[in-house]
This record gives structure tokens, C-alpha cells and sequence, in this order.
């Protein structure tokens, strides 16, 4: 919504907040009242909120002033000449930025693992994902890489033998957005507490109690904007389901990145990318693209389920499907971990690129940088140790929803009637009414009786692709 | 923008914030770096600003917290009290709490009279109109007050003469939001840092570099919602103008409540509602609403001004015409300048009220309070020594534009053609880009040749409605 010359008053804005909440989090007022609250006597969501409040003070406590500036500096000039060299495909340009990056974030590690006793990468891990090691994903993403190329070749086979018939526009942007919201309705977004708006990256953002969601509109596709609207009203009724008596604390928000991309990937790829929902959806869209309802089979809810669950091997993370999308992350995550630890340099980066993307998606990367390791803002914005959480998110996503389909009887049925609430509840109930009271692994456990497995997901893409 | 639901956590939110800018503004530190800064050698705009962060600071600390947390509590409850006993007329449920709220407001204004020196009305006057004592508006609104009553009676009995011709709707909001955001850009709102959207009641808000407005809009009648859109682009204007070597600094805001108002009726009342905007603004109308240029008579730009130009005698102050208008400021202000000096109490008001009503707008309020003295939001609100900033705005926009036409050749001819740049120019120069640098009777004898006066203000009416 805001206009472009005022970017520049936001941005100073956002730094003044920044500075007044860092100064807040980390006077020493706040480390006497921790240490005196230790002595108290506290039930267990207050013990829990006390752990997640010293958390907090220790992240923003243990690293130096002079190394949040400096980093400051490097990631906002790296992600500004990003824009540029990406676009002109110049990795000789970006390379002094991302070293420069890199050689901070190995500092930041190094600190962070000082403080809090994990190893350098696992300790950038933390501050994303509380609690998860780089071990326990390592031994998770090498059964995935076991079996994924593999099956990303049969997939591909099948797929050959009957193409779905394609869904033509024009799609106008006022029926997409009915279409959105009526969806969102059925989902259970709680539209007192929260808007769908348009911007250029869908996002899911503001409080729990007025949570903001975009999308953006293809007129030649209106799948696109709806599995993102379906995608971001994941992430906001997880937002909206946050705890309400700890509202503004600590252990009222949510549990991690993995968790919170597991709540919209569990509405998008594992409630609503299905035969049921598309069911459910085919009238509908129907009624409001073609103004009733319709016997052409490429509207039909089972060629649309086809249509938008195609599988395609390709160079772009975001551009991928469930299917190849976990071999993007794995190939992120060995090599910003081998960048972390030092046993990778910034100049080899396109090499180890082009090495693992042949071998887990046959596709050669080679002098494009730009679809290659230059695709992503990650890095030279000085984000080291998130791409693992989209993955992990897809997978806790299957093992929840797995559980949910144990205990709620006839899911599928009541998915394509429309009728999300059950689900809801039992996301209400097993996740999102959490906040942070529970380790992720207590939460796994606690709500599909164990940690997290690679098994329900494998299942659900032999289910869902080969069977 | 915002859903229902999420009202509380913005006003939670919002607390929090103005609590922080308080204690840094009221911080012991402040007062030390005042008096250090007193003895540097400064310019001329580093002295006015230091001039204004000691006003500011004053404000802030003069008042004692729990004067501040008393107000709080009584204001919040008596505006939640107005909403419901003013449309049920019922006025001895919002006695008690108007009394809270005008003892506090008393005890207010003698701490900020002790700390200013200044008489305790003009003490509450002075935090919106700086440097202006209720004496010099004594002056100039008995000047008024001794004409407008008769000037009305002529007016109405003028208009009976030739009453326009009616304009007929519907007139569909996205085209009447197209016109608005066409006469938006012909009077200079800069679209890179600002926006027009909707709101229930409509306002200008945000910062200089991103300047939102609202408006509301009627299907029925396009000239409602397109003078509110002139008007607060005309505050809008100023806001963007302000001085930008000063932004975020107290001399780079803009003068006064009343200097803001001016701008806003400048634009309104003093270039737009007049022949030449009309007759610039019709042949678009036309096209927009009726698809093209017409002839019907009602559409003509004559037509269109008479139509808009009509004055009628009513209750309600909002409702009012720019003839009308000043009476229910002037009855407002001798109320409230008795209400805080003790010359008359809170249960006196409506008989008070009624007796200036029936004097100088021949109106009889007698039981009926909602359309009383029950009207205004503002007293329930303990907002006091604002009103007459109204009619002082008024006044200031007509003395401004009498001398923007002097200075510029063919101002009318160019208003006409849709050519604001000139009188844009004369307002940045002699207006905007001063900021809080001068005080307001300095700016205004810079500007026109003289401090305040009601001639300009009179010559404009009876040019207007009885030449």
C-alpha cells in the first residue's frame, strides 16, 4: 500500500523501533529481573515463558555491538548490489559482498555457539529453529536424498502416460478475489482479526489479532494466487490460534520457522492440493469463472488435481513443487553449512551449485548464475541456517496431518464437503494453541506420538504421485 | 483498513509507543542537553528548533503523571459514554461525566498557565494555536459576530431569488474516486508519497513522505466526497511541503492546529468552491458520469457553483457552510473559555447553549441535546481551546489567497485551466517551507503585510454571496 517515496521514512522508522526494543530487550534491568524470577515459584506456562523471555535476552545480549553493525552494513549493501548482479547474471561482482557476508556470519556463529554451547552452524540454526540440531536434519534430508531423484524420475514417467487437459483464462482479479475469500472463509480465517490484500510477494504478516495477508493476481492463472492465499492463510490462522492469554509474551508466539511453514503447508499441499478439496472447489470456481457450473472435463476436480500437481524438474526453489523442492533445500543446506564451517570458500560456491544440482535434479547450472546460486536473497542478506525450515516444515506438515487423519473420522470427506473445522480444532488444539510452551520436539510427540520421521511424508508423495 | 478485532491490540500498541516518547522526551537528559544547547552558537533555523524542542519538552513535563493517568481514565470513559447517551439524547447521563472532565481540564490549564505564564484558557489555546491569546481572538470574532448574523438573513433572502437546478446521481464510487484522485493531481498532491482510500470519517494522516487521505463516499452526491478530498489535500499538500532539511524535527512540523486548517480551506473554500474551479471542473464531471460533455443546464459550472454554495441555517457545526460555520465556532469558544474560568458550570451548558443558538443562528436546541451541545466529540474528549482554530483557519485561508492573488497574475484564469503550480509555489514559499520557523503572526505579516484581520475574511463572503 505505500507509496514508493516513502520508503525511506519507513525504513528510518523501523531502525528507530529496532534500536528502542533492542535497547529494552538487553538493559541490565532486564537480566536482574531474570535472575530473580529464577527464585520464584512459577506454573508451568509462566517456568516456559521465563525460558523463552531469557532466550530472547541472551540472542540479543551475546552479540557485540560492533558486529550487529558491521553486519548491518555488509547485508544491506549485499542485498542492494544483489538486485543488480543477479539480474546481470555478474557473479565476479557479487563475490567481494558475499564474502564479506560469510566471513561475518562465520563471526556470528562463532559467537552464538560461545553462548550457547552448540556447534558454529547449529547455533544460526537455533535462532530459526529452538532446539533442532544440524545432526538430526543431516541424518532426515540423507534418507530424503536416498529415495527423492529416484522418485522424481518415476514420477516424471507416469505423468507421460496422461497429461491433464490445460484450464484457459481469462481469470479477472475481482472473481479471483471472491474466489480467495470464500476459501479463506472455509479454511477458518477469522476475518475480524485479519485482511487478504495485494502486494508484488504474497506475505503473511501483522499481530494475532490483526494478521495481514497478500497475494498476487495472474490473469491466466487463477490457481497461483489461490494456493498462495490458501498457502499464507495457513501461516495466519496459526497466528491467529496463538495463545490469547499471552498475548505480547515470549512464549505466546510462534514455536519456529519449520513450525509456522508446516501450518501452511499442511493447508495448502496436504488438506487442499488433494482430489477432496478440489472437489470441492471445481463448482465453485466453476461458478464464479464461467458463470455456472460446467460439464468440461478440464474443469472437472479431478483434471484440476492433475493440473496443478504436476511435477517438473527446473533451476528456481520457489518455482518448485512439493516433489524436487526438498532437493533444493538439501543442496542450501550442505552448502551454507560447508560455508559456516569454513570447509567451503565463497569462490567455489557456483562448483558445489552446479555438482549437487546435477546430481539430485539433472540440471546444469553452469555460468547461470543468476538461476543458479545467485537465485535466492538468502545469503547475501545474511540469512544462514533458514532454508532447512522449509523443508522440515513440508514434512512435519505430512506427519501432522497424518495424525489428524487418525483421529478425525472421515477427514477426507468432511475436506470435500467443505467442512474445515474439525481440522482446525485439532491444529487449535495440537499446534497453534501452543505458542512456545513446548519444545518441537515435545509438540511432534505430544501430538503424532513421536519426533519427527521422514515415513509420512514419503508416504504422502507415493500416495498423492505413484499410486 | 484494519478489522474490527484488532482495535484493541493498536491501541495497545499505540500506548505503548506514546509512553516510550514520553519518557524520552521528558527524560532528565533532555533537560541538560536544552540548557547545554542554549550556550552553542546556532543558526537561524537550529535556534527556532531549539526554541520548539523546549516548547515540546515543556508540554510534556510541565503536566504531573497523575494529572496525565486521571485525564486518560475520564476522557476514555466519557468519549465511550458520548457515543451512547448522545444518541439517546441523554443528557443528564453525560453530566457527571463532563463534569470530571472539565474539572480535570481546569486543573490542566492552571499547571500549563503556571508554566507558561499565560491566562489558564490561553494556556490550553496555546498547545494548538502557539502564540495566539484568546484576547486577539476575542477581538476578532466580536468583529465577526457583529455581521454574520444579518449577513446570513441577506444571503438566505438572495438565494431565494434563483435557486439552482438540482444534479441527480447515482454516481458510481470507482468513477467518483477517478475524479477525485484527477483533481487530486491538478492541485499538486504528490502521488509518490501519498494515497487516497476510505474511511468512515474522513481524515489526512501519516508523515510528510507518505501523506494518506480519506474520504467517504455518497452515490447520490459526487461533491461531497470531492470537497473533502480538496480539503484534506489541501492539509495534505502542506504536510508534504514542509521544510525537508528538517524532517522528524520539531521546527519541520507544521505550524498550528488553525495554519493546517488554513491550508486545507484554502484549497476548499478559497480556490475550489468557486466559478473558476467549476467551470474547469465540469466538462470532466460530465465525462465521467455521464460519458460525456453535456449540455443540461443542472451540469453547467454556473449551475454546479450555486448548487454548492448554498447556505442554510442548521444545528449541526460539520454540516455547516463557510457563512454559517464561524457562528457555531464563536458560541463554542465564549462556552468553553467560561467553562475552564469558572464563570459557568458544566450544568449551566445547555441553557447557555440554547441562548447563543437562538441569537446567532435563530435555532431553538431546547431538549434536543444530540443536536446540541451533545453535538462535538471534542469536550467529551477534554479537548479544549481547539475550536476556535476552525473559524481562525478560515479567516487565515482568505487573507492568504487575497494576497496569493495579488502576488500572482491571472491566479482565477489559471485556476480555470486546471493551473495550480503558481499558487502551489506561493504556498510552499510563504507557508509550507517555513515550518514551525516563524510564529504565526510573524508568517502571516510575512505573507500578507499584516497579522490576522477580518476584512479579507468579509470581502471573500460578500464577494461571494451578495455581489
Amino acid at each position: 500500500m505505500m507509496p514508493n517515496g516513502g520508503g525511506q521514512a519507513r525504513a528510518e522508522a523501523m531502525t528507530t523501533l529496532k534500536v528502542l526494543v533492542h535497547e529494552l530487550t538487553t538493559s541490565s534491568e532486564v537480566g536482574d529481573l531474570l535472575a530473580a524470577a529464577k527464585a520464584e515459584s512459577l506454573d508451568a506456562w509462566q517456568s516456559a515463558n521465563l525460558r523463552e523471555i531469557g532466550r530472547v535476552y541472551r540472542e540479543a545480549t551475546c552479540m557485540p555491538a560492533d558486529l550487529v553493525a558491521a553486519q548491518k552494513i555488509a547485508t544491506s549493501a549485499s542485498e542492494q548490489a544483489w538486485r543488480y548482479h543477479r539480474a546481470a547474471n555478474d557473479w565476479s561482482a557479487m563475490l567481494p559482498h558475499l564474502k564479506e557476508v560469510v566471513s561475518l556470519a562465520r563471526q556470528e556463529a562463532t559467537v552464538r555457539a560461545e553462548a550457547s554451547g552448540l556447534a558454529p552452524y547449529d547455533a544460526l540454526l537455533d535462532t530459526y529453529e529452538p532446539g533442532v540440531t544440524s545432526a538430526e536434519v543431516s541424518v532426515i534430508f540423507d534418507e530424503l536424498k536416498g529415495f527423492l531423484p529416484g522418485f522424481v524420475e518415476a514420477v516424471l514417467e507416469r505423468q507421460k502416460l496422461s497429461p491433464p487437459l490445460p484450464v484457459a483464462g481469462d481469470f479477472a482479479i475481482s472473481n479471483q478475489k471472491l474466489l480467495g475469500q470464500e476459501v479463506m472463509a472455509t479454511l477458518g480465517f477469522d476475518f475480524d482479526h485479519g485482511r487478504l490484500d495485494i502486494s508484488h510477494h504474497p506475505f503473511c504478516g501483522g499481530v494475532p489479532d490483526d494478521v495481514r495477508i497478500t497475494t498476487r493476481y495472474d490473469e491466466q492463472n487463477f490457481m497461483s494466487a489461490l494456493m498462495g492465499v490458501i498457502h499464507e492463510t495457513g501461516h495466519a490462522m496459526y497466528e491467529q490460534g496463538l495463545p490469547k492469554d499471552w498475548r505480547g509474551q515470549p512464549v505466546g508466539r510462534a514455536l519456529s520457522a519449520g513450525t509456522h511453514e508446516s501450518q501452511s503447508l499442511l493447508m495448502e499441499m496436504q488438506a487442499c492440493r488433494t482430489p477432496e478439496f478440489f472437489s470441492y472447489l471445481a463448482p465453485r470456481a466453476q461458478r464464479i469463472f464461467l458463470g455456472q457450473e460446467s460439464n468440461d472435463p478440464a474443469w472437472n476436480g479431478q483434471n484440476l488435481f492433475k493440473l496443478y500437481t504436476e511435477v517438473k524438474r527446473g533451476f528456481i526453489r520457489v518455482d518448485a513443487d512439493e516433489v524436487t523442492y526438498p532437493l533444493h533445500v538439501i543442496l542450501r543446506f550442505e552448502i551454507e553449512q560447508a560455508l559456516i564451517e569454513g570447509s567451503l570458500e565463497v569462490a567455489d560456491l557456483p562448483d558445489a551449485w552446479h555438482e549437487k544440482m546435477s546430481t539430485y535434479l539433472k540440471v546444469d547450472t553452469r555460468g547461470n548464475f543468476m538461476d543458479g546460486c545467485l537465485q535466492d536473497v538468502h545469503w547475501p542478506a545474511g540469512l544462514f541456517g533458514y532454508f532447512p525450515t522449509y523443508t522440515l516444515g513440508a514434512m512435519t506438515a505430512a506427519q501432522l496431518f497424518a495424525s489428524a487423519r487418525e483421529a478425525i473420522v472421515d477427514l477426507p470427506v468432511q475436506i470435500s464437503s467443505g467442512d474445515f473445522a474439525p481440522l482446525l480444532a485439532w491444529l487449535r488444539t495440537n499446534v497453534h494453541g501452543k505458542g512456545k510452551f513446548s519444545s518441537y520436539n515435545e509438540l511432534m510427540t505430544s501430538a503424532t506420538g513421536r519426533p519427527l520421521e521422514v515415513a509420512p511424508f514419503r508416504a504422502h508423495l507415493e500416495a498423492r504421485y505413484l499410486s
